[in-house]
């Protein structure tokens, strides 16, 4: 049995209460509570965590070896684009993350293009809403599987 | 009777004890008493708020909607330049506000004259000194009374 | 007693007239009215002015200094982005001035985000419609009070 | 019963045959046969094709409206980064899509962090190698049983 | 008598059947056949082709000196923004040519701004929808009459 | 009947006197003429105007829906490249406008390739010379028997 | 007996008035007077203008054949950075000319680094002061004497 | 016995009937003469093959390996800066390549400095006319001889 | 006897842990430790202080000078590129600050080549490793002793 | 008596041999003689030095002050666009310089806009050929007279 | 009989001491032996020089027609990316040159893809070792055997 | 015993005698006797050398590894932005290098932010004086002694 971390970032816990028209009815827990399921239902264990704070993200990100943690799922929201600090908690666990997003990022802001995170993931997802989580833990179930 | 929320971001409690002959002899307590008595005046209510942390700042807009706040007046300081995940909590809530910056921000460092807020900002008032959160509290109070 | 000049750039003559839904249903004498209101009851002397004419703005600004003119609020509509004249005139008379912008220009063109007179001035109002003049003479009348 | 059409672009055909080791064994066959099969199992059926001509590519998205296909897969290859054609032919068409890259276009050299498609798709998947075909179908089925 | 090529682009197939809303209810053919009257009208022969195919748009171009062609009119359509190759086979004939855009292509995506070939052509018409044929060709005739 | 409004910009006066190896003999009262012949032979009014101040320019756009004005054709000279005032006249008069251009615009400096009128307007014509007048009036002409 | 013109553009004016620290106790008068003499002294004729208006300077320019001039030496103020039509019709009357600044342009701010005039003029001469006429009147007259 | 691939991109076909100024007088099928001569010398075989279309290029790359092609000479002809999907035909079959260029693309317009083989390619060599085929050709033979 | 303030930014507190090869087995204790006793043996006080929150470290940089905290030496981490917060923090309480980096900056990813502290530090030093906090403090001892 | 240096860059010693057709027929030792000619007659000395060495010409403006020098005039040639150490050596000595080209910079390729030398110096002359040696003398010679 | 003048630029002079696995075994006087072989068996004389310095390749440039240079090859080495002055020594001699680069410039640092030669080259050869110059030389000898 | 050589680059033979405000009373004797006597007391011995000649500065880190040169500690001054052959030489020879800066580059002008060897150094100290060269040689010396 291994651990997932599902990481969501700052406004995430707005889920279901805000802009339903873009970003649907489903709330974080409701997300949470089906990927949770998602996981156990392959054997595996989901640990779902939500911080508007850079560095409540960061220290996560630093205890998920200690927690045993196999690979992340993040979904870095407004800091996919400006922390820089984030990122380098992600290299120095050296741990396998994909990166998700609800929106599709390309088609908004240009600042938006950018991510400091893209790069070091395996992959990244965007613009499915929240489909895109049950894709990336779909992705990381299977490489669980499959580590080479 | 309606609410408004002054929301004031890292630094600006440094007021009135550091560099008064730029930013002049009022601390925050000064604004903020009168800002208060500005709004009351009005027959509304002002809550003051101020943080050095970006996500106590995300959490406030987050929650003002709850408290029954119906506009914002926000000097980000330097998150102006730097917060995607507060601009987007600013447009997560979709209350209306207004940025205010106490100095000339054209006037100083090439990056502050961009700004994450501006654009989603009902408008900006910058320069101005301490007088600009009076304005803008004008604006705001103005705004409430004529909301067309 | 002091004078203030209130300077109204290119197109601002047809304020009230086209698009009101925008702009609102003020024509520029509307405001100038109200305006010139506001500085007599502080009791000094407003001098409003328009022109679709970069020379003639220059002109009004030149010559500012020998009207006894002690501070000057400007729109400087399409100017704003387009004339170093206007801005060395305005340099040159060496005037403490305030800059207006009736629309929010953070959230239109892109060649809007750019403005010739913003480091010169003491502050910049921007996206608060008509109210942006009444705000901007409080500051210069304010400033008139103390100008230290 | 829906028709999905899965578009590969240029150089896709070499898939299993050249450097295994990064985009692994299958052979575009391989992956073709077990998308086809993903998609029956859904009810629907898979049009599975690839071309190096990128006019091929667009008389294909011009004539799936025509074959009856709601919704289509495409890993444009390289012409992710330079077909504007094929990009309008998408919009053309008004057919919802996803983007699919087998690599890590933002681990890659420059040019490729450009895309021509992704601001016009659904979503992209990128970086997950052949599973983000499986991924992708599973959105596009999803998204037929749920237009909404 | 002279020959005119008129070269229609990739997606301009589709005109009059996708989105008669923004691009007009006339079909490609039902331009051609006016083209060719009008051209037929002025004593002079109208070839008309069209393509969504890059090379085969250059290899009607090569030929075209071959044919007695005296004067072209292209519409590159995406081709517009992506093809040197395309450019140099205009180049290389050293034909006259007119560019013509059915859209405003000043009023698009920024990548629209660009043309491989505006510099090369005797003019360009854009923006004025499937009359702009009509006036490319009023010009190659009046062209075709006083050559200097 | 309509009107249609002629408007040359600055250094337009000199045709036909300067560099007639580049802009050709025809004077601009040459242009003018044949192009009120051209409107009047389709029965409508044409207003020709030219100026070299950007500030006569904006007035004669301004005054336009007075005058009972219902198309404009203009050739922005070099304030093409530089004045937003003008721009934002035509704007705030929505008047449908197309924009000429007598040279090649593309084929020179590169400062010539930004116009601050093109995503505005409802057509752009260059490089075709006087011609240009004439095709741009065609295509006024054909829109106001045919204004959908 | 040569003509040659003298164009100061917006602002030069206030010569000797402001900023005598920076510009000299010279007036606009002092320096036509002394530029005057020094042509006369040549055996020339020296036209010496100052206008805040673009197109009145165009219009001297424009002028400037038909009253026999044979050179122009211009400082043309803030229109260096801003003006197309001004070099337009520099460029139109194609008479040599020779570009004046009297602060060092290179030395202010960024915008002031880029002259539309700099590349069609003789030469330029900058933040020299005053004498900076004297010595482009100079260069103008030994090029009188010595066309070649 | 060692095969090697010269690939001639668009427009090359044109050569020796176009511009015979720029380009000389041979014909692509003189240089292929001379060039399988020049092979068949050294004791290997030469395949020369020229198009005008991207996939078909990419077709003749991805064969290469297939006929047993040891080495690529190509010009890529306007396909150098616009050919991605080119670029990876050729590293995905992973065989050496020099790249030829007729003319100094250096010495041309912008765009044409940017190459996507360049960085790929063993070297490139430009300017030299059709001599250059010939060098990368004794480049290649030398290279066949002398793999380390 | 002065104080001496060192502050470690985010993912500081994983040194020694996290791939030793390239930063040493050396924990931050054990650089504390160091830095401790190095500037205790010059007779002054040391504060060590790691945070990876951006306002934990702006707090701890204005309660400085209350703290009776002579100079800082600061390595900002990842909020070295991205936190103007932090900056305007370091130019409020104003005191001296020496920047360190424990890798080579200029070696890594292009973002890593902005600082927004070192225009404000009394000088920075990068690639040295641990090392580089003992010669900063150096440098900060030897100012204390020197403060001209 | 004041000594003025006059310095000569790179090339500038192939004056009046080659390409007289653009420079002119004078050798740099006719320059130099007129000008030592025209100092003297003002009752100063000129000190001419050319050097093809970018550190000859650093160690002559290191060695000015020593040798009495109260004013330079240099040409850097080529060296003006790219030695920032030649700008130094000139910033360290902080003797008033003046800048001379013969030719008009701004007309040249584009990396010949940038001078390294013009914010230091004084002033600068470019376009007017070697009569902006004397022009630049002549001021040089009115500043020795008057510093002020 | 002509001559050749090779020139070698910086650090050119440790050929095949450093890194021979990126450059070979040869050493500089190897390739200039093989060098001059090659040319005088075409009957021609070849000059071999290599300094560090930027001035001596300036001198020799300078001196080449005097010593009856014909034709000149040249690798600026670290110059290729910073010279000017060697480029303006290149253009002021008007002798024909061919451009070598021992590496592929275009797959190392950004800033080796701009060479300040390249452009006014005959054309230019790089990434192919040593046997560069020998192809140099051959395209050197062609042309003096065929200068048109 | 191993040797370090101190590089100095142009200009810093004027240190001590020139803005002593700025650079300090220490002259590079000064500087070398103490980095001499540094390295000495650690058993090691100090080469130095400074030069205005960029050739020079080449020969010496060529000579070094003949030299028995182990480490080298380098202020290339004003080459740091400009010279790509001195970076070539230290990439050359391959010896570990410190590069130091006396100023804070990062508080000058724009092109002083970017150095051609900081990539290529061990690290850099910069804004820190004359104490930066001390600092240098310790991180030098430790590193002789530690070389892993």
């Amino acid at each position: 049995m291994a651990k997932i971390l599902l990481l969501h970032g700052p406004n995430l816990n707005l889920l279901g209460r805000r802009e339903p028209a873009i970003y649907g009815h489903d709330t974080l827990s409701d997300i949470d509570a089906r990927a949770t399921a998602q996981v156990a239902a392959a054997g595996h264990e989901l640990l779902c965590r939500q911080s508007n704070a850079e560095h409540q993200l960061i220290d996560w990100v630093q205890a998920a070896p200690g927690e045993g943690v196999a690979m992340i799922v993040i979904n870095p929201g407004g800091y996919t684009h400006t922390s820089v600090a984030l990122r380098d908690a992600l290299a120095a666990v050296a741990l396998p993350f994909i990166e998700v997003h609800l929106s599709n990022v390309a088609a908004r802001e240009p600042f938006r293009r950018h991510s400091y995170f893209s790069d070091l993931a395996l992959g990244t997802i965007s613009g499915l809403g929240a489909l895109g989580y049950e894709l990336a833990l779909t992705a990381a179930l299977r490489r669980l599987g499959d580590p080479a």
